[in-house]
This record gives structure tokens, C-alpha cells and sequence, in this order.
């Protein structure tokens, strides 16, 4: 619980109103209650401030006097409200210690919390106040950065490094072999060992069943503040420049290099050995087979149609260029016979 | 093993022929063996009535009279196999009782199983008859009702609930964090806590390694008798309405409401904040970019083709706008000439 | 550490230069050092012959003499590459035994290594020298056959079967149920028990978090020297032919049948109840929707454009039906009117 003159302390903001009032969560302006603090960030929202029964509400500027709630005004009221949740609901954090049933290989050091069934490799490095939930494998050589959580049943294969602050969440591998393979004449496959590793940077959450291969001969990069979402497929080589957002069930090929501040929107797949410069938003269901060179919003995603609508149109596509074709021929039709 | 007259005591029907007959195991009337009853669902296959070697059939009031084999008449032949085939295939059910190797906070019913390595946080609340299977992990203060089952491996997040008879397969994780970040105005990236929970109704079945995430405020809900296949990902703040089946592979963006008894082929896609209504169908590869406010079948992909062709084809997808520019300049000249 | 003579003892090749040469890695031409080995496969990158400071390279017979380096000629120089590299780089193997608290009801071979935190059912059948990782179940009746390697967090289900000398990654579930559901009138599922199993064969590597669903009645069936990305979803009763490599993310819905030597690129989809013929290639992210009886490329894709290119072009696609009319008239209009 904070009183909101505590809050604006902590975190800036200008308050209007009762500077005693306290706030216990947060919550959207419909659903606030007496003990909630809510907000306003999509102008679309505001005819809720009439009826909320918020006990205050995080504004920007324009609405300060929109409303005589009692209410903190700042720069970004989402970014806001993102900290005082965060101060409102602090994540919960087990006690420092290793579970009797861990299997450990390495030395762990006494701020750092290991749970019940985790197995921990040789030669594993791990920083302060690192948590590893029940489950996990950590393999030989692994380094995890002071600060960095792992939820349950996170695999780690060897030699990667993960940075400081770092959230995995559970069922996500890193470091499994890349697919590499060379192909024999009569078709069979020989494997190539896949000897680079997976280097994630500082501040990086890593969403639950996401996979991220091992480089084959270099290594795979995520840069720091990466946001990755669930079931994300990043294959060997790839490189994630610092602060790029993906949404879930992307996947991206090998050797594809991405920039930074990027935003690939769900399902959105990015073949290999590609690169995609800083700032670019790729949107969901779009696949990208080539190169992006310019900073911009990119798109190729079909429109929805009922069943029987689709059936009539896209029957056209198989025939895009004979169509095309007798477009020409009309237009040649009509120019040689100017008097037409 | 069941005689034919024990099928219909139980499960109603009408039987044609030897009352006396047995039969261990179902099978397609193409494999059926003197073991085994056969059924006939789709008319395609009736011309495999004559050659069966099954020991009888289920078939529907038309086929009634369709075969001379020993026969179960009934409304739904594939409904009625389908209750056949599991009172021939009951599921098995390791013994009730705590393997000496889990890890519990939280006291474990007598009729309940949980099996080695499980880790199970405090103030759970464990129906009767439910199956913890091995290496799971059940996060604080979860409630799982009564005859439900966790495959092997399931990682349940704090606070969430699943109804009974739900079966989670293996490598599931149901509750993680909502992907919900503020965005500073240099890029980074602020996380919002998701302190909402995962509801999970009765007769729920969940594939491997699906994901279902918590709600931001509110809870993600699914309701019940609700099936969802392998590799899916639910994002936070989803509802999903009651009877609704969703095949592998598909992604369910944040706060999107889906109605009941809808059917979602595999790898469709469907974005944030839409709301679709009940006893709606969408096509498997469709990507749902907008709400479906009636019942039917939806759809959005693409007709295959040979590389070369599709090459030909799609290359004019750039140029459609010019190409219907053109077209139109062509119905002008035509009109604006009359005689032409 | 190998000398370049005993490379080309092992694994052929003619070798041009210094026999006595040392290498201890493979590299790519651009990174390599003084001891590593490197290789021309794509011409692209003959350039890098003049520059590159490796001790030696693999070449094939057209670039014999394109460089002074010493090399080894070898007939396909990316195959070479890939065994010298399995060669530099043997996977590391865990000792033989099993970990105290892995929690075993069937005998495992004195050759074999099963790690902490394991589970095996009863009735399972290992081959020797087989490596289960970290926190496997492995459920009844399942066999593995010699040299198989589980990595840490797989889980098969009861009675299904591995070859030899397969590769299993982190989070892959083989042989849970398939999605199989008959649906009565009101809209409620009754779930059809999936009886048959996964049977796969020899030389075949399985992706992280990739899970391959148990037969309905019949089994589902991995053919020999198949490769399997990360994060595919393989469905009841499919059928994969030898030597068919299939990228990550890929979905193959129930009963399909892929034939022989066949690469399916990432993302595709393939719906049910198709069958595929040997030799296809599938493109990145196309959905299949109807069988492939022809060897050859398939594609199913849309061109990447800008999102304002894509609004302006694909508006057209709900209206291609229209568009085409519209050609179809102004053809009719100049044939009825032959002076026009």
C-alpha cells in the first residue's frame, strides 16, 4: 500500500488532490475499485473517468484537467502506471538457498535460490540473487547474470550465458543444437556440429516453450532488453539487436540479423540470412523473405473473408497473370486503333 | 472385452444380429480383425461394409440395412464408437499415493497421485483423483478439481485454477507472465506485472506444450469442455467460450474474446482486443485481423502452386492497385467513346 | 587435433600442400585462424579464398586450383566439412550410470547414462550406450534403441519407440494424445482414446519443444534419417518417408503421409488427409491444402511490401472476382463490336 504523495516521491509526476489518499493495485478504470489506482493512456478511454470509482488515476498532460479525481499527472501515464505496479506488486522471490533434492556440480553462491529438482552442470557460474525454479537443467559452463530468474523446467544447454536480470520462463531451451545439416548425394543427412553458443544480454525476458539453437561456428545473439514472447523459434546465428519486442509463435531462420528497437508482431516468420535494419515493425502473420533496408511498417497478410467469398475471389489468384495479360491486350486493343 | 448386448445395455442402440458376439478392440472397418468392432461414420467408406473382417459395426439408422454383419444401430455412429472405444481403452491411472522424491508445500489428497519429482508449491488445493504425473511443478495456491490429470512435465504458475476432468499433456505452462511492457521514449522497455490469473473450466483437455498466459488485472479464461491441441498459444486477458476446439499450432493474441463451440483450424492467427461470436469456423492459416460478428466459416490463405507459377502469378500481388487503375481507364475510354 | 594426412586417410579426398599441416577447428573462410580448417561450398564466396588466414581448406575439384592454400579436394566439400567437423568436435557423452535420484522401474543397461531427476516407467527397453538426460520421463513399455540420446526435459509417453542413434532435444514430447474428439449434437466433445503409438526409426533427430502426437488406431510413423527442427507439431497418424527434413515451426495435421527425401520449410503448414509424394519442396510459411503428386517446389506466400503498399494492393483481393467480371466485359464489348 502506498499513499500517493509516497508515490510521486519515488517515481515524479505531478500530484492534484489529496496527497493522502492510498492505493493497494491497480486496475483498468472500469474494474477499479475504492483501493485501486487506474489510468489514462488511449484517449479512446477517457469518457471513463466520469464513471470510475478509482481512488485516483495516473493522467498526461493534456487530460490534467480533464477530471477532478485525484490523480498524478505524467509524461507517459503508461509507463507510470507500468512502475507503480511494479512497486505494487513486487515478484515474488523464493528464499536463497539449494532445495536437499538439487543436483548440483557447481559451486552456488548464498544469495541465490536453487530449486527442488534442479541439476546444475560443472563449471557453472551463476551471479547473485539468481533464482532457479524447480526443474531446471543447467549445463556445464553455463554463466547467469546477478539478478536473473528462471522459472520451472527452464533448459540451459552448455556454454550459453544469459546477463544480469534476465526472466526465463518455463518449458523455454537455449542453446540446443541448430538444425545444420550437409546432404549426401543418395539423400541422407550428416549432421554438422553445432559448436557456437547462445549469448543473451542484461534485462532480456524470454517467454514460456521459446527455443533459441546454438550457433554452428559463431554464436547467437540476443542483445540486451530483448523481449521475446512464448513459443518464439530462433534458429542458430541469428542476431537480435537491443530493446527488439517479438511476439509469440514467431520464428526466424538462421543467420538473420535483426536491428534494434524492432517489433515483429505474432507468427510472423523471417527467413534466413536476412537483415533487418533498426526500427522496422514487421506485422503479425507476415512473412518476411527478404531483406528490409528502410525503418517503416512492413505487411503481407491476406484479408478475411467468409468461406464462400474466398472461394470466389482468391480461385483468381492461380490466374494473376493471365489476367494481367488480358488487361494488356485490351489496352494494346484500344491504343492501335486510336479511332476506337 | 464386451458382448454386444453388455455395448447397448450401456450405452443404448439398437442391436442387429448376435447378441453373443465379444469384441476387445475398435478399429477402422479396414484393419478390423475378429477382435475387434468397426463403425461406418462417412458414407465414403460404406463400400468397406462388404469387406471387413470385423466382428460387428456401428453404423447409423441408414446403413441399417446396408450390411448383413452383426451391427449396432445408432443416432451418432462416431459419437457411439468414441464411447466404445473408451470402455475398451479406460485411460490407466497410476496408483493413488506420493512418490518419495516430490517436493510438497501442500497437502496431497489419499486418492490423489503424484509421481516422481513433482514439486509442489504451498497452499495448493488438490481435488480427489487427480494425477500429478512426473516433473511437474504446481506454483503456489493452484487448485486442480477433482479426476483431472497432468501429463508429465506440466508447469502450473501460482494462483491458477483448472476444473476437473481436464487433462494437460506434457511440456504445457499455464499461467505464465502476459507479454505486457511500457515503452520508454528511448526504446526500453518497463514490465507490467501480471498479477491476473489463468481459470481453466471442466472437461478441459490442453495438448503438449501449449502455452496459456495469466491475465495484466483480469484473468484469462477458458471455458469449459474447451479442447486445445498441441503448440498453442494463448496470450493474456483471452476468454475462450465453452465447447470451442482450437487446433495445433495456433496463436491467440492478448484480450481477444472467442465464442462457443467455435472451431479453429491449425496455424490460424488471431490478433489482439477482437471479439468473435459463437459457432464460428476459421479456416486452418487464417489470420483473423478483425471481429466476426456472425456465425460461419471463415478463411484467408492462399491457393498452393508449382514455384515457377506461383512466381508468375504473384508477382502482380505488388501491382494490383495498377492493375485495377487500369482496368478502370479502360471501362472510361470505353464509355467516354460510345461509339468506340 | 588432426594432421591433414590422417583426414584424408579417414574420410578420402586428395591433399595439395603441407600433409603435415595441424588443425584443431573448422571455421567459416572469413573467421578462421591459423588453426582451423575452413571450406568452399557456395562459389558466392571464392572471393574469401585470397583473404582467408585459414591453415587449410576443403575445396571441391572446380576450385582444385583457384587457391595456393593447402587444401583438401574433396567431391562434395560441405559433406567433408561436416565430418571433419564431427571429427574436431565429438559430442560430448556423460558417463555411463544412473544418477541416485532418477527413479527407475525397469532395468537400464550397464553402457547406458541416466541422469538426475529421471523417471522410467516399467517395461521399458534401452539399447546400450543410450544418454537420458536431465529430468526425461519416460514412460511404460518404451523402447530406445542403441545410442540414442535424450537431452535434459523430454517426455515419451507409454509404448512408443525410437530407432537407434537418434537425437532428442529439450522439451520434446513424442507420443502424446492425438486430437481426436467426436462431437455430439449439443456441441459437447467425448474424447476418442488415442491406441496407437509413435514409431520412429533410426538416424533421426527431433527439435526442442517438438511434439509428435500418438496414433489414433493405426501408429504414427517418423521414417529413418528424418530431421525435425524446433517447435513442429506433428499430428495422429501422419507419416514422415526417410531423409525428409523439415524446418522449425512447421505443422502437419492427422493423417498425412510425406514421402521420401522431401524439405518442408519453416512455417509451413500441411492440412490433413493429404498425401505428398517423394522429392517435394515445400517453401517457407505455405500452407498445403491439397495433396502433391508431382515431385517439385510448391509456394504459397505473399510478397513483402510496406504497410501502405499493402493497404492499397490488397484492398483489390476482396474484390479479385469483380476485377476479373470487369475484364471479362470490356473483352466482350470490343468483340461485339468488331470496328470499335
Amino acid at each position: 500500500m502506498f499513499r500517493l504523495d509516497e508515490l510521486v516521491e519515488r517515481l515524479g509526476g505531478e500530484l492534484v488532490g489529496d496527497a493522502t489518499v492510498t492505493v493497494s493495485r491497480v486496475d483498468t478504470l472500469e474494474r477499479a475499485g475504492a483501493d485501486a489506482i487506474s489510468f489514462l493512456a488511449n484517449p479512446r478511454y477517457a469518457g471513463q473517468l466520469a464513471s470510475t470509482r478509482a481512488a485516483a488515476v495516473i493522467v498526461g498532460a493534456r487530460a490534467r484537467d480533464a477530471t477532478t479525481l485525484t490523480r498524478i499527472v505524467a509524461d507517459d501515464p503508461y509507463v507510470y502506471f507500468a512502475r507503480v505496479s511494479q512497486l505494487l506488486n513486487p515478484a515474488p522471490r523464493p528464499p536463497a538457498g539449494v532445495a536437499p533434492s538439487a543436483d548440483l556440480a557447481s559451486v552456488v553462491p548464498e544469495t541465490s535460490s536453487v530449486a527442488a529438482g534442479v541439476s546444475i552442470g560443472g563449471g557453472v557460474v551463476l551471479g547473485e540473487n539468481v533464482v532457479i525454479g524447480p526443474g531446471c537443467h543447467i549445463d556445464d559452463r553455463v554463466r547467469l547474470g546477478d539478478d536473473t530468474v528462471l522459472h520451472a523446467n527452464v533448459t540451459i544447454y552448455a556454454d550459453c550465458e544469459l546477463g544480469e536480470r534476465c526472466i526465463v520462463h518455463s518449458g523455454a531451451v537455449i542453446g540446443a543444437d541448430g538444425f545444420g545439416f550437409a546432404r549426401e548425394r543418395d539423400g541422407s543427412w550428416v549432421k554438422i556440429p553445432q559448436v557456437g553458443r547462445v549469448i543473451v544480454g542484461n534485462d532480456v525476458e524470454i517467454g514460456a516453450n521459446t527455443t533459441i539453437d546454438r550457433g554452428t561456428l559463431a554464436d547467437t545473439v540476443i542483445g540486451d532488453d530483448v523481449k521475446l514472447d512464448n513459443q518464439i523459434q530462433i534458429a542458430h546465428n541469428v542476431t537480435i539487436g537491443a530493446h527488439t519486442a517479438i511476439a509469440g509463435c514467431v520464428g526466424i531462420a538462421g543467420s538473420t540479423t535483426i536491428g534494434r528497437r524492432c517489433m515483429i508482431g505474432g507468427q510472423a516468420g523471417i527467413i534466413g540470412h536476412l537483415e533487418i535494419v533498426d526500427d522496422v515493425v514487421v506485422s503479425a502473420g507476415t512473412l518476411v523473405t527478404k531483406s528490409i533496408r528502410e525503418a517503416g511498417v512492413y505487411t503481407a497478410s491476406l484479408p478475411l473473408q467468409s468461406h464462400g467469398d474466398w472461394v470466389r475471389n482468391f480461385a483468381h489468384l492461380r490466374h494473376l497473370d493471365s489476367l494481367a495479360d488480358r488487361i494488356r491486350r485490351l489496352e494494346q486493343l484500344l491504343t492501335e486503333r486510336p479511332d476506337a
